[in-house]
């Protein structure tokens, strides 16, 4: 399944929740599991990229970090003001 | 099927491409269709704040943007230098 696909179906699942709503997903695939991680200190800059175009707030700003092996992944969920 | 599952199964499936790689996927869903879209403007940005971190090349950056409905989805794929 492709990323295109999951997020047809994703949308297809939501589409009762009319919320306007922002995903951002940074995901690092290393060669070897020693590397600093920058992931974390990304995800401010980012955001702040992102609020040159829509106004966003802490409280609707949801962030996972997560590592498994040389793989780090970064997934910002962001509702967006109505 | 989570994201995180999503990325685990992707893991696997690659892992014997020894690549450093970097993914970066911006999702946005809108409750109306005819609102502006800041995708294209945003991914020049995402990569400029990347590269704070990492040299990229132009060439190894593949960018694909895809408009379904009211659901707009922009795909960087980027190989790191090794």
């Amino acid at each position: 399944m492709s990323f295109f696909d999951y997020f047809k179906t994703k949308k297809q699942n939501t589409a009762s929740i009319a919320k306007e709503r922002l995903q951002i997903i940074v995901a690092h695939e290393r060669t070897t599991r020693n590397q600093p991680d920058y992931l974390p200190q990304l995800q401010q800059e980012l955001l702040d990229v992102i609020r040159k175009y829509v106004s966003i707030r802490e409280e609707d700003i949801q962030v996972q970090l997560d590592k498994n092996g040389n793989c780090s992944v970064l997934e910002l969920n962001v509702t967006l003001p109505e």
